[in-house]
């Protein structure tokens, strides 16, 4: 294998394949990054996992293949001066990187051994802008449950039903949703992926308009663009019945600026020191909420305005599970639906008729 | 003790006396600030290594003191909105901190037990701007000792000597100097100030103008400006002639773009991974430094441009003591004095008779 290419589109494809590269695994070649150029020059990182192709723009002057360590050749190239990179394989499996005055040798490993992406048809394909899909992972997998005991909710819901796709993470306390109306017609389906690779997932999208395609088979997701492909395991098993959670009765219905009432609870939340989960009580009386939290080294009260339909109330929760649901929303205000002391509130968007997103917070008894 | 001041001035005087304040410590009254308002408000930092004291504009209504934790104090304050803040303390030592619709209570504790900062009369004393003080700790200060068993080399030796003040630091590999020629006539002085504590300093100095004094005991040094004063803790015992250490004969001479040369380090001390104390070898011949490293997982080979006076000559170093004498000298370019394989090499300035630094580096035997 010999190639030229910009240090630069070397740099960016390195930086999105070492995403899906294992940094400690006892199969060696996992470490690795898969080179190979063959009509297009490709590089793929593979942690069985999750598996990444990107396409650099290269000059190919002989293809081939070979795996070098993904650590060391990150590094390398990161430091390079910004000019043309040319890779020579040679036949003992020695890489030669070469840019202006700087020449390595890095010892590689042969291709045979490196695992396949496993193959996806590429059918009922939802299509979505990077922007998107980036917002709406951003805006539901911080809420899927780190516990591993229960497998199903350390992943992300993607289901298409009814030209409707809709994101859930449930974490048993808590419950994120965004919803986006499709203007094309698509088999429902319904897929769980692990919320560490949408963390994964989403570093890679950037805001931008281009497209990104998503096709699933019974065990693997698909996220392709025109540079790279992401190939995501799936969870097994049936997700909760996350409809059944979602009510929009209240008796309590308040109108908030969420950076105001994210700032208050935060502030709420220091008296605690250490222990952030420690509750925090709302009074919802007339025009305002009332924030208050009391521990070891003393208390704090804190006030904002609202706007309130219903009766007063007295309702306690983990301040970080609000605060999470406040900075997932990107709009200024929002409604939060409470019923009774004991019951989860819902934060929804102002306008009655928009059902962009939900996020639902179990209240802590007190 | 009742003030208002703004909450931009107190979180300022928070950061600074932080410096100061214990984070773990037997002792609770350590991991307090002391606020005490008088005449003048002041905050005040003490872990018996370190103190500072810290005055913040206030309008003062009620004279008094008291100590607050540090840790939640300051995180309240960063939190609060920028306003005025209202700071009460009742009898109880209960103290209300108040911003617009913030309210918090926190217990204080009695500020007797606060350990008082060591009164240090002020003459022969060394003025200096935060800035040149600031640059010339950032330039030495990286070279101290981490090994405890050898206290004396863990400080920076601070000279005054026939006008010139000298800082110094040695860790038995290197050696780190910054001179400045004084205009003032000052009594000779020198003291070996704790690496640790002039890291903090250098990051309380701001790269400004306003000047700072130093002025000394016995074993307290003290570094005061308007709006603070800071008081640390001198090691004891005799500092190395370093003297005896520099000179200026040579059998190899080159000079060298600094930027370029520490690149060329930085890339070639990747091929040996996690081991950055690996040596790189430099082979200079003619008008090139040819910079090779080998390691496990490959070789490399860098080629830089440069002025040679003297003999060709290889030698071995540790890159990453290069590469911090390279980081710390602010010019373009320098000279680097070399006399033979197993001796230290020294970089100074290029200009023959400026003797603002010397960086000396042992090198490694082959």
């Amino acid at each position: 294998m010999k190639i030229i290419c910009s240090r630069e589109n070397l740099l960016n494809g390195i930086n999105i394949v070492q995403k899906a590269v294992s940094i400690k695994t006892t199969l060696p070649i996992l470490e690795g990054i898969l080179l190979n150029a063959d009509d297009k020059f490709k590089l793929t990182g593979n942690d069985l996992e999750i598996g990444i192709e990107c396409f650099v723009e290269a000059d190919i002057r002989r293809t081939g293949s070979i795996v070098i360590n993904s650590k060391m050749f990150g590094d390398i190239v990161r430091r390079l001066p910004d000019s043309e990179v040319l890779i020579d394989v040679s036949e003992n499996n020695l890489v030669t990187v070469e840019c202006e005055n700087s020449h390595f040798e890095i010892k590689g490993i042969g291709s045979s051994g490196f695992p396949n992406i496993p193959e996806v048809v590429k059918e009922n394909v939802l299509c979505l802008t990077q922007s998107d899909l980036k917002d709406m992972i951003r805006q539901t997998v911080f809420a899927v449950c780190a516990d591993e005991h229960r497998p199903v909710l350390t992943g992300t819901l993607i289901e298409v039903k009814n030209k409707e796709l809709v994101l859930v993470s449930i974490d048993g306390y808590r419950l994120a949703l965004r919803r986006k109306i499709l203007d094309v017609d698509l088999d429902d389906f319904s897929v769980i992926v692990p919320g560490k690779i949408l963390n994964e997932i989403s570093k890679i999208l950037q805001s931008v308009d281009e497209d990104v395609y998503i096709y699933n088979s019974n065990n693997q997701i698909v996220f392709d663009t025109e540079s790279w492909r992401i190939v995501s395991r799936l969870i097994e098993g049936k997700f909760l019945n996350y409809n059944s959670l979602l009510n929009k009765e209240f008796e309590t219905k308040v109108i908030i600026t969420n950076k105001e009432f994210q700032a208050s609870l935060e502030r709420a939340s220091l008296i605690s020191m250490n222990d952030k989960n420690s509750p925090v009580n709302l009074f919802i009386n007339d025009d305002k909420i009332i924030i208050t939290s009391k521990a070891e080294f003393g208390n704090v009260r804190e006030e904002i305005k609202c706007d309130i339909e219903g009766n007063n109330l007295e309702i306690a929760y983990n301040p970080t599970f609000l605060i999470d649901a406040l900075k997932a929303i990107d709009e200024d205000r929002s409604a939060i639906y409470f019923i009774t002391t004991n019951a989860p509130c819902t934060f929804r968007p102002v306008l009655e008729n928009s059902e962009a997103f939900a996020y639902l917070v179990q209240a802590v008894r007190m």
